[in-house]
C-alpha cells in the first residue's frame, strides 16, 4: 500500500528536504532537520495527497490511511515515552498545516491537543503548575472549538472576557489557575450547547478532528484568495504536521523565537531575529507583550545562543540560502520547529544572491536564479518612506501600474499641470488620460486615474516614461470640473481640491493624502551592478531594448543597460503643444498638396527628435515605427463636438466664449462657431471609426497617404546623415506597423528605400546600413511569415495588438467582464500582462520559425508590453528570438529573465546566433 | 530557339485550341478552325509571351523574334499568293489583340494594313472599285494614325467632317472617291506636322508598328480596368493574330455578321444572329446600320448560310458549347473569322447545360461545371425589366449587396416602412441601417443605403432575409429628418422625398427614379430544378443548410433545398418590437434577480421562435447561436442621449415632448426627464465600448451573465420537447459564440447540459439527442482547436469574425480604405466577400486539423458569409468540413459550388465521411 503518513524524529526520518510536494515546505523541512540530527521535537506529517483524497471522499479519510497515522502516532509515543490520552504521562501533540508553498497565516493550526479533563492534571503536575496547566487546556478548547466545532470565536472571548472582569483582572495574566478552571467549565458547557455533544475527551478523535479541520482550511476564503493572488494551483493541497509540543511557557528557563539568518529587509549578513521568555509563539505574533532582539539572547542563555548560531549557520550551508527559523526553549532545552527559504525585498534578494557567491556559497547561476526578477522593481525607482506612510491617510489602493513613488500636488488637467509644474511637483489626476494629455503627463511626477487598467493609456505611457502611476483606483470620484477628488475612508467622506498634496506608491497602488517623504534607489549600487554584469554574462547574445520614444527615455535607457531602441512610437512626438497643430492641419487637408504643406512642417520636429535618440544610441539599433494611430485621436472628440454643436444655438456669450477657447486653433471665433464647428464635426464623423483599433491606422494610414511615410522615412534620414557625420555610429531599422501581408509591406517599404537611397545618396553616405522590417501584431502576418520575411529584414512581435486580435479581446473594454473571467479562471494570467503562451505563444512561435525559414537570419524582436514580464522573456528566449524591448525601467528585469532562460538551458542558441 | 510565332490556314496549323496561353483565346480558335479544314483566311499568331518580352525588353521586340515573324509572313503570302506591299498583288492583313481571356474590345485592331499610295491602286484594279479601296486607305491611316502614332482621332475626325461639308455629304458612303482621296491627302498632312515623318509606306514597318501598338494596349487604362474587375492577371500579355484581310464590302455579294449556336439569353436551342450585306465588322457593330436576322441570310444566299450552319454545328460538337462566332462573305465565299464559347446568361446557362446533356453533347458532370454557381442568383430573385430600365432616370450605382429588383414608395424611418408597408410596397432609404431599423427591414421591399459595404449591416441582414438591397450609394444624399433623397444627375440635382417611387436592382446596384416593371423568377423551372437535382448527386454527403432566423426564412431556406439551418441568430429575435422592451429591462436591470425577471418574460417568445425552426427543419440539423452582440446595441445611442441631456436645460416643451416620446419605454415623462436620461445615459455610459467587436459580446455576456444563457438553452429545450411531442425529428445543435478558449466553452456547455438534462429529463425524452459546439471566430479557438474539441460537439467557423480578427480588419471601417486597397491590388479580393484562404483559410485548415485529431467524428461547418461564397465553398469542402450555411436565397450557388468541388476531386471526402 501506498504511504501517506512520513514519521520524523530522533535524528531520522522517512522522507526528506527534496519532498515538498508530498510533505509541504514544513514538513519537508521537519524531516531535513531530524536527519541532520538537529533538536527537533518528533511527529509525523500526513501528505498533501490525502488533502486531495480527503475532499474526493465526500470529506472523510478512508479507513486505511487512518490506520497509518495510528500506526505513526505509535512511533511517535515510542519516541517521547509518552501517550496520547495517557493519564499518567500524557503526549501532547501541535496539528499544523504545511503546503507546497509557503501560505503564511491562511490556514488553521492547533496547539496542546491531547488534553482533556484527567490529561491536564498529568501535564499540573509535571510542569508543577496549576495556571499553565489549565492555560494550555482552555487555550486548546477555545482553538479546537472554533477551528474543529466551527463554534464563532467570539462566543469564547465572550466568556473569557466575563472572567476577567469577575476577576477584576486586566491583563489574560491576571487570571488565577481557579478562573481558568470556571473559563473551562464554561467553555465546555458551550460547546455542549452549540454542537449538541460534550468537548471531545478522547484524544485519537481530537486528533482526527483536528486533522480533518486542517484539510478543510485549504478552501477557507483566506486561502482560496491568497492562492488566486499568488497564482497556487487549488489542487496541491495542504499536508498536516502532527508534533510533539514543546512549551516556551513553562517558567523562567523557557522561551520561544523566530530569526533569520541575515537581515531579509537588506540583506546584511547579521544574525536577525526575536525571542521572548516565558511564552508561546502565539505570544510573539500577536504584539501583547514585546519581544526582544536575538542578540540579547546570548545573555539570557549564552550556550543556547551558540547552539542556535550553530544549528542555523549550519542550516544555511546546508540549504545554501537563508534560513527562516522558529525554536522554542523549554526548561533550558533549544528546540527546532521550522525552518525554510527565507522571504526577502528585492534589495535583500540581489545582495544576499552577491554576498553568498562570493562567499563560495553558491555559484554565479545559482545566484541569477535566486532574484526574482520582478524583485528587481524594487531596486529602480525611488520608494515612500515607510514611517512616513504610517502618518499618513491612506485615501485607495488602485492597480500598481507603474512603479516608484511619487510626491506633489494635484491638478486636473493636463494644461494645469503644465502651468504648476514650473512652481512645484504636480500629481496629475484624472478619471482616465488620453493622448490629448501627453503635455501633462510628461512634466507629472505622477499620474492617478479612477479608471483603466494595467495597461490603460496611462498605464503604459508612465511605464515608457518611468513615471509611478496608480491606475484604475474605483474607489476614487474625480470630478474634473469641479476638481476636486473625493473618496469615502472609513465611512468619511475624504475630499481633496487642486494644490492639495498627494503621495502615490505606484509599486503597491497605495495612494495617501498628504506629502510623504522619499527614499532614493540607487541603481548602480555595488551589489545590483555586480549582480547585473552577472546577467550580462550569461544572456550572451540575446540583447535587451528599450521602448523610448524621446532622447530623454533614450539615455534612460542606457543607464538601465538596454541595447538599443526597439520601439520608438513616432506619433507620441506628434501630440507635443508645438507640433499638435501641424498634425491636425494635416489631417484636416483636403488634398495631397495642402497635406504635404502641413507635413513639411512636422518634418524638422521629428528630424531633431530622431537625431537626438540616434545620438543616445550611439552604436546600437534604433528602430523607428512609422505613424500607427488611427488619425482621429489628433482631433476632438466626436461625441464631445455633437454636443457642442447641439448646444452652440443656445449658448449665451460666456459658453461661446469656451467654445472659442476650445475651438481656436481650427479657427473659431465667436462669429464663426456656427461655420467652424459643423465642418469640423464633418470631418471627425468622416474619421469615426466603429472599432479603431481594426480601423484605418498602422501601415494602412501610409499606403492611404504615402506622403506621410515618405516624411517620416525623409526625417529619418536625414537624422541619420546629421548624426553619422558627427563620427556617432547610426544603426536606423524603420518598422512598418499593423501589416496583415507582405503586399503592405512591400508597399511601404518601397517609399522608405527610395527616400533612403536618395536622402543618403546626396550625403554621399551610401554604405550607411538600414533595414526595413515589420511589425507581427496581426495575426494573418504571423501565418504568413514565410511571405512577409521575403521583404522584412527583421520582424518586431506587437503583442499587445497581437493579443488583442489572437484573443479577440481589446484591452480597453476587457474590463468590463475582467473580474468574471478571473473568478472563473478562464484565463491563466492577464494576457496583457503575461504572454498568453498557449494561444498567441503559439502564433509567435509559427511566425518565427516561418520567418527564418525563409530568411535564416531574419532578426526578431518583441515591442510589446510583454517584453518586460519575466516569463514572456523566458518564452521569447526559448522560441529563438534575438532580443526583447521594453520600457526602460523595466530593462533590468528583462536582461534578468533572459540570463534566467540561458541558465535553464533550451535549444534555440543556435537557432539565433546562426 | 524558342517558338513564338504560330502559323494557321489552308487546313493545317502549327498550334491548336488548347494552347490559350501561348496563343490567346483568338489565336487558339483560329488554329483550331484551320486544323478542322474550316475556310478560315491564313495568318500567323504572335505568342502572349512576346507581349511580356516587349515590356521587359523597353518596348521592343527583339531581332530574333522578329526574324520568326518575317518567316512567318513568307508563309502565308506563299499560303495567299500574294505579297505584302507588292505593288501588284497586294497582300492585305488585319492586326488583332488576342489574350487567354477574352476582354471585347479593350484593346487595339488594325485592319486593310499594307496599303499604301501604290498598293491602293493595286486594290482598286481587283476590286475594280476605286471607292472601296480609298475607303480602304483612309481607314487604314486613321486607325494607324491614331493607334499607332497616337494623334488624336478628332484630329482624323476633324478633316473627314469638313470633307463631308465641303461634299455637301450627309452619309459617310455619300462621298466619292474623289473626296477620300483628298481626305488620304489631308490626312497624310495631318501625319506629318503630327509626328514630322511621312505616312509610313513601307509594309513592313507598318506590320511592326502596329503588332507594338497592340501590346501596348495591353496595357491602356480600359484594358487594365477591365482586368482589374474580372480579376484578370495584368503579367498574361496578350497575343497579336495577323491575318489575311477579307472584305464583306467588297460589293453586292459581300456580306459580314456576328452569331450564336443557340440563344445566350434563353438559352433556347435556335440559331442567333445577324449580317449585314457590303459592310464590314465595324459597320455591324456602329450601329449606322441595322443588320438583319440571321436567318435572312437563307434567303440571301441559301448555299452559305447552309455552310455556315454545318460550320457552326460542327463547331458546337467539336467544343461541346455554345460558340459565337464572326464571318465574312467575300464575293460569295464565306471565311470563319473567330469562334468562341459563348458567354451567356444565368438562365441561358442552366438551359444549355441541361439540354446539352440531354442532347448526349456533354455528361452531367461537364454541365456542372458550365454554371458558374454565381449565375445562379439570376434565377432565384425577380429582375427589373430591362425594357422598363431605358424608361426610367437612373440616379446612382452602389454596392450590388442583396439580388433581385425591388419597387416602392420611399420611407426614410423603419416605423415609418411599417406604417407605410401597410398601403404600398416601400423601400427604405437610409444613410445606414442599424439593428434597430430591423422591423422596418422586414416589411420593406427593398433597402437603398448611402454608406457601408458588401457586409454592412443592411447588406447582410437583406441577403439573410432575400431582400433586394443597394448598399453604399456614395452620390446620394440621405437627409432623414427631411425626408429627402437626393442625388445630382448629369450636372442637374434630382431630389425625391418620402412616398416617390424607387426602383432598385440589387443585382447590379442600379438605383432608378419612378416605378419598374419586375419580371418574377421561376425558382422551380424544369431546367434548373433538373439540375439542382444533379448537383446533389454529385456532392454526396457534403451539407448545405441556411442561416435562419425565423420560421418564415427557415421555410424559404428548405425550398432552395436547405439541409438543415446552420445558423440562428437568436438576438435577431429580440429586436423585434414586441421584445425590445424587456430586452432593455433585462440589460438595465441592477441585480440578478431582476434580470431573471425580464428574462422570463423573454423566454416564451424564444420558445415559439425555435418551435416554428424546429417545425420547418423536421429532421434536418437547427444551428442555434446564444446571445452575440454587445448589450449597448439594444440601448439608444450614447452620442444622441449625450446631446440629449446636453441640450435638456435648453428644451422648450415642444422638444420636451420629443424627448418623451423617444424615451417613453425608459419611463420618461416631462417632469422626470432631468432623472432618466442622466440615468439611462450613466447605464449607457457604463456599457459604452472603444471597440466593441473585441469587447463584452458573444460567450462573455454568458459568463458574466450566467441567467442569459439559462433562458436560452430552456428555451430551445422546451421548444424541442413541445414540438418533438407532434411528432417532428428535433434536432438541436447549440452553439456558444466566441469564444478564445476550451475553458469559455465549457462553462458555458456546463449551463446548456444542465437545462437540457432538466428539461428532457422532466418531458421523458432523455433519448432527444442533442449536441453542444462552438463558434470559430476567433484566431486563439482556431490555434487551439485541439484542446477545444474536448468540450466541442461540433465547430462552425464564423468567418465574418474570424477575417476581422485574423487581418485586424473591421468591416464596418474597411470602407474608409478599400479603394486604394483595391487600386494597389494589397488584397486579391474582398476578404469579407471570398475568403482569404492564404492566410484565414490557414487557420480554419489548421483549426479543421486539429479538432479532428482530439475527436475524429467532429462535425464542421461553416456560418459566415463565405458559405454562400462559390470559391469559398469549394475551399470548405476542400478542407473536409461536413457542411456550409449560408442566406437561404444562396444555398442554390453554395449547391452548385460544393457539387463543383466534388467533381474537381480532392483527398478529403475519406476524412468527411470518416
Amino acid at each position: 500500500m501506498q504511504k501517506y503518513v512520513y514519521s520524523f524524529g530522533n535524528g531520522t526520518a522517512d522522507g526528506d528536504g527534496k519532498m515538498k510536494d508530498t510533505l509541504g515546505g514544513k514538513g519537508a523541512g521537519l524531516a531535513e532537520m531530524s536527519r541532520a540530527k538537529l533538536p527537533v521535537p518528533p511527529g509525523f506529517t500526513i501528505s498533501t495527497e490525502v488533502c486531495n483524497i480527503y475532499f474526493h471522499n465526500d470529506n472523510s479519510v478512508p479507513a486505511e490511511i487512518d490506520a497509518q497515522m495510528v500506526e505513526a502516532l505509535k512511533t511517535l509515543e515510542e519516541r517521547m515515552g509518552q501517550k496520547l490520552g495517557d493519564v499518567a504521562n500524557p503526549l501532547l501533540v501541535s496539528v499544523r498545516s504545511g503546503a507546497k508553498f509557503s501560505m503564511p497565516g491562511m490556514m488553521d493550526t492547533i496547539l496542546n491537543l491531547g488534553l482533556n479533563d484527567q490529561t491536564v492534571k498529568a501535564l499540573e503536575a509535571k510542569a508543577n503548575n496549576a495556571r499553565f496547566a489549565y492555560d494550555c487546556y482552555r487555550r486548546f478548547i477555545q482553538m479546537y472549538g472554533a477551528v474543529v466545532l466551527e463554534i464563532p470565536k467570539a462566543d469564547f472571548d465572550a466568556i473569557f472576557d466575563g472572567q476577567k472582569k469577575k476577576a477584576k483582572a486586566k491583563l489574560d495574566t491576571e487570571l488565577t489557575a481557579q478562573d481558568l478552571a470556571e473559563v473551562i467549565a464554561a467553555y465546555q458547557k458551550l460547546v455542549l450547547k452549540k454542537t449538541g455533544k460534550p468537548f471531545p475527551q478522547d484524544a485519537l478523535e481530537q486528533l482526527a478532528g483536528a486533522r480533518n479541520a486542517v484539510f478543510r482550511s485549504w478552501f477557507n476564503d483566506r486561502a482560496k484568495h491568497y492562492r488566486k493572488m499568488n497564482q497556487i494551483p487549488d489542487d496541491l493541497g495542504t499536508a498536516v504536521n502532527v508534533q510533539a509540543m514543546v512549551f516556551g511557557n513553562l517558567g523562567e528557563t523557557s522561551a520561544t523565537g523566530v530569526g533569520f539568518t541575515r537581515n531579509p529587509a537588506t540583506g546584511e549578513k547579521v544574525f536577525y531575529g526575536e525571542f521572548l521568555e516565558n511564552a508561546q509563539g502565539e505570544d510573539v505574533v500577536s504584539g501583547v507583550r514585546t519581544p526582544h532582539p536575538i542578540a540579547e539572547l546570548d545573555k539570557w542563555n549564552p550556550a543556547v545562543y551558540q547552539q542556535l548560531r550553530d544549528i542555523t549557520t549550519m542550516l544555511e550551508k546546508h540549504y545554501h540560502d537563508v534560513q527562516d527559523f522558529e525554536y522554542t526553549i523549554q526548561d533550558g532545552k533549544l528546540y527546532m520547529l521550522q525552518t525554510r527559504n527565507g522571504k526577502r525585498t528585492g534589495p535583500a534578494a540581489v545582495r544576499i544572491a552577491v554576498e553568498m557567491v562570493q562567499e563560495g556559497l553558491i555559484d554565479k547561476r545559482e545566484a541569477i536564479l535566486r532574484v526574482e526578477p520582478q524583485q528587481l522593481d524594487q531596486l529602480l525607482h525611488p520608494v515612500l518612506d515607510p514611517a512616513s506612510k504610517k502618518t499618513l491617510t491612506k485615501l485607495a489602493v488602485g492597480l500598481p501600474a507603474s512603479p516608484g513613488a511619487s510626491v506633489g500636488t494635484i491638478v486636473f488637467t493636463a494644461d494645469e499641470a503644465v502651468i504648476q509644474a514650473q512652481k512645484s511637483p504636480v500629481v496629475l489626476v484624472r478619471k482616465e488620460t488620453v493622448p490629448d494629455d501627453i503635455h501633462g503627463m510628461e512634466v507629472a511626477k505622477g499620474i492617478l486615474t479612477a479608471r483603466g487598467g494595467m495597461t490603460s493609456h496611462a498605464a503604459v505611457v508612465c511605464r515608457g516614461m518611468g513615471t509611478p502611476c496608480v491606475a484604475g483606483a474605483e474607489s476614487i470620484t474625480v470630478d474634473e470640473h469641479k476638481k476636486l477628488v473625493s473618496v469615502t475612508v472609513g465611512g468619511k467622506v475624504v475630499t481633496l481640491k487642486e494644490g492639495d498634496w498627494l503621495s502615490l506608491d505606484g509599486s503597491t497602488g497605495e495612494v495617501f493624502a498628504g506629502k510623504a517623504n522619499t527614499l532614493d534607489a540607487d541603481p548602480s549600487s555595488g551589489a545590483l551592478a555586480t549582480f547585473m554584469g552577472w546577467t550580462d554574462e550569461f544572456r550572451g547574445k540575446f540583447g535587451v531594448r528599450a521602448n523610448a520614444d524621446i532622447p530623454r527615455d533614450a539615455k534612460a535607457a542606457r543607464k538601465f543597460g538596454a541595447e538599443g531602441i526597439g520601439l520608438c512610437r513616432t506619433e507620441h512626438m506628434f501630440f507635443a503643444e508645438d507640433r499638435i497643430e501641424f498634425m491636425q492641419a494635416m489631417i484636416l487637408a483636403r488634398d495631397e498638396k495642402s497635406r504635404r504643406k502641413a507635413l513639411a512642417k512636422l518634418l524638422p520636429f521629428q528630424r531633431r527628435d530622431f537625431a537626438g535618440l540616434f545620438q543616445a544610441m550611439d552604436g546600437f539599433p534604433v528602430v523607428i515605427r512609422t505613424l500607427d494611430p488611427p488619425l482621429h485621436e489628433f482631433l476632438p472628440k466626436r461625441e464631445d463636438l455633437m454636443v457642442d454643436v447641439a448646444i452652440l444655438p443656445y449658448a449665451d456669450i460666456k459658453k461661446k466664449k469656451e467654445l472659442v477657447a476650445t475651438y481656436q486653433r481650427f479657427g473659431a471665433e465667436v462669429k464663426t462657431l456656427k461655420t467652424v464647428l459643423p465642418a469640423l464635426l464633418h470631418r471627425v464623423e468622416e474619421l469615426h471609426e466603429f472599432n479603431p483599433m481594426l480601423g484605418h491606422r498602422g501601415c494602412r494610414l501610409g499606403i492611404t497617404y504615402p506622403e506621410i511615410t515618405e516624411m517620416q522615412a525623409r526625417a529619418i534620414f536625414e537624422a541619420a546623415v546629421q548624426v553619422a557625420k558627427k563620427g556617432v555610429k547610426v544603426i536606423p531599422e524603420v518598422m512598418i506597423p499593423l501589416i496583415g501581408g507582405v503586399k503592405e509591406l512591400e508597399d511601404q517599404k518601397k517609399i522608405v528605400v527610395a527616400v533612403a537611397e536618395e536622402v543618403l545618396g546626396k550625403a554621399g553616405m551610401k554604405d550607411l546600413k538600414y533595414m526595413v522590417g515589420t511589425m507581427i501584431e496581426i495575426p494573418r502576418a504571423a501565418l504568413t511569415a514565410d511571405l512577409v520575411a521575403k521583404e522584412a529584414e527583421f520582424f518586431s512581435f506587437g503583442t499587445n495588438d497581437l493579443t488583442q486580435t489572437t484573443m479577440g479581446l481589446s484591452r480597453d473594454d476587457y474590463t468590463k467582464f475582467q473580474q468574471e473571467y478571473k473568478d472563473k479562471k478562464i484565463f491563466a494570467a492577464d494576457p496583457f500582462a503575461v504572454l498568453d503562451q498557449e494561444g498567441v505563444g503559439k502564433l509567435v512561435k509559427m511566425a518565427v520559425e516561418l520567418g527564418r525559414k525563409t530568411r535564416p537570419d531574419l532578426e526578431i524582436g518583441i515591442c510589446g508590453e510583454h517584453g518586460g514580464e519575466p516569463s514572456s522573456v523566458q518564452f521569447c528566449y526559448r522560441v529563438g528570438m534575438n532580443y526583447v524591448s521594453c520600457s526602460p525601467y523595466r530593462v533590468p528585469i528583462a536582461r534578468l529573465a533572459a540570463a534566467q532562460a540561458a541558465i535553464s538551458g533550451d535549444k534555440s542558441e543556435t537557432q539565433r546566433t546562426a
